[in-house]
C-alpha cells in the first residue's frame, strides 16, 4: 500500500490520516475535500496534496470514503469508472448495510470492505483530527463474506487497523445495524427526545435543575446534518430499538413500586458498570 | 445564629457543615449520624462534635435535615419534643412535598422553611464533601406562605445560602416537585430504562459501542437507595412526565421523516445549547 485517498478530511479522514503516519505509514496520503477543507488539511500536515476526486482515485492503492453517509453513496457510483483493478475501497460509514448495497450494485473494479470505526469526539471537522482517535476504540468491518478479508489488499487495511491502536470486529453488515440501532441510534434519539420535551416548556427556565440534566442532555448538541443520513438508512433497526425503549418505559409506569423498581435500577446499574469494567482494548 | 445540628453528616450534609465554616461561621456545628460517619467527619474537621438526635436537637438554633427522604419524615415526627420553640428546622431532601406536609402535621415547636439544594457529585458519603458543592448551584425554598420566609431565623438562613455561593429560588413544594419531576427525575428513569433494556441482550457484549453509550448510561450507576425515596415520594409527577416523554418517543416513531426529525434535533439542540449558555450563577 503506497497510496491512500482519504475522501472527506474532517475528524475520522483527517485522523485516519494522522493514525497511519504515527504508525510508520511512509506512502502518499491525498485529500479529497473542499479547498478551505484541504488547505487547512495542508496546513496541519494531515495529508500531503489535495486532488480531485478523480485524480485521487485513479492513484490510491485504498480509497477510504469519510464523507456523510448519503454523499459515500454517491462517491461509490463515481468510483467505479476511475479505480484502479487491485485498489482497495472502504468506508467510515456510521451505517453499514446500504452502502455494502450499494458498493456490490456499482463497483465493477477494486474491492470493497466497508468499515465503521467507533471512534469520535464532541469538536468536528480536521481541526480535530488526531492520530490517537481510534486507540482502544473498536472497528467494525462488515464484508459480506469471510472470504473478502482474506483477499491481500483486505488483510493489509487490517494490519493498519491494529496498528494504529483499534480493535478490529467482523460482523454483517445488517448485523452491525440492528447492534448499533441500540448501543448507539437509541441513545442519540433518547437524549434528543428528552431535551425537544424540555424545551418551551417552563420548568428549565426557572434554573431549576442540577448537573445531571446537562450531562442528559449532551448527545442533543448533535446535528442533525451527520444523523439525518443515519436515520434515512437504518430505519427498520431504529424504529425496532424505539418501540423496545418505549416498551420498557410503559413497564416503569405500570410497575411503579419499590420492589420491581428496584430490580430495574439493580439491572441498569449492572450494566452501567459492566460496560466500564470493559478491559482497556489494545490491539 | 450560633448552633448547627447536621442530622445526616454525608455527602450534602458534611459540604453544608464545611460551607457554613468556609463562609464565616464561627459557631458550633453538631453531627448526628452512625458512630463510623461520625468518626470520619471528626476526623476530616467537618464537624465539632457527634451528639444524640435528642442533645443535638436540644442545642440547635437551627437543625438542618441531610438524611433520605423517608428518614427525614421519621425525623420529623421525634423532633417535636426536643426542638427549641425559636429555632428553625430545614432541609436538603430532593422532593418537597411529602416533607413540608409532614412538617407542618407533626411540628407544633420551631419553624420549618423546606430546602433543596440542587447540587451533586457521583461519589457519595462524608469523603466526598466539599466546601464549594454549592457554589454557583440553585437552592430552592419551598415555604407554604411568602410569610415564612420574613421570620429572622428563615433569613439568616437565605443569608447564609447566598454566601455559601448558592442562589437561593422560592418554589411551592408542588410547584418544586413537578419541576423536578421533569428536570431530574425523568432524565435519571430514561437512563436507568436505557441501560435495564441493553441489559441482558447481546449487543453491548459485542463491544460494538462508542463513548456516547458510556455516557449515556452514567445515570444508570445511580443508587436506588437514594432513588427509592424519590419515587415513592413524587409518583404522581414522575408519572406525568414519564407520560410526556413516552408520547414524544412515539411522535418520533410516528414522524420519522427527515424535515419533522430535523425539526425534533433542532428544537432539542436549542435546549441544550440554552442549558449551557445559562450565565453562571453567583450570589
Amino acid at each position: 500500500m503506497n497510496t491512500v485517498a482519504i475522501f472527506g478530511v474532517g475528524l475520522i479522514g483527517g485522523s485516519f490520516a494522522l493514525a497511519l503516519r504515527e504508525a510508520g505509514f511512509s506512502g502518499r496520503i491525498i485529500g479529497v475535500s473542499s479547498p478551505g477543507t484541504l488547505a487547512r488539511a495542508l496546513e496541519l500536515k494531515v495529508i500531503d496534496r489535495g486532488a480531485s476526486p478523480e485524480q485521487a482515485a485513479r492513484e490510491a492503492d485504498l480509497v477510504y470514503l469519510a464523507q456523510p453517509i448519503l454523499r459515500i453513496l454517491d462517491t461509490l457510483a463515481e468510483l467505479n469508472a476511475w479505480v484502479r483493478p487491485d485498489a482497495l475501497i472502504t468506508d467510515a460509514g456510521s451505517t453499514k448495510t446500504a452502502i455494502v448495497d450499494r458498493a456490490s450494485a456499482v463497483l465493477s473494479r477494486g474491492q470493497f470492505l466497508g468499515g465503521h470505526p467507533m471512534a469520535g469526539r464532541e469538536r468536528r471537522g480536521v481541526e480535530a483530527a488526531e492520530a490517537g482517535l481510534f486507540r482502544g476504540r473498536p472497528y467494525v468491518l462488515t464484508p459480506r463474506s469471510p472470504a473478502e478479508l482474506e483477499r491481500p489488499n483486505a488483510r493489509e487495511l487490517q494490519d493498519w487497523i491494529k496498528k494504529i491502536g483499534a480493535v478490529p470486529i467482523v460482523l454483517g453488515p445488517e448485523e452491525h445495524d440492528r447492534i448499533v440501532a441500540y448501543t448507539s441510534h437509541l441513545p442519540q434519539l433518547a437524549a434528543t427526545a428528552l431535551a425537544a420535551l424540555l424545551e418551551g416548556r417552563a420548568e428549565p427556565n426557572s434554573g431549576v435543575f442540577g448537573p445531571a440534566l446537562v450531562d442528559s442532555t449532551r448527545l442533543a448538541l448533535s446535528s442533525f446534518d451527520i444523523w439525518g443520513d443515519i436515520l434515512a438508512t437504518n430505519r427498520g433497526a431504529i424504529l425496532e430499538a424505539l418501540r423496545s425503549y418505549i416498551a420498557k418505559l410503559e413497564e416503569f409506569s405500570r410497575e411503579f413500586e419499590p420492589a420491581p423498581m428496584r430490580a430495574q435500577f439493580d439491572r441498569a446499574s449492572k450494566f452501567a458498570a459492566r460496560l466500564r469494567e470493559a478491559p482497556e482494548r489494545t490491539s
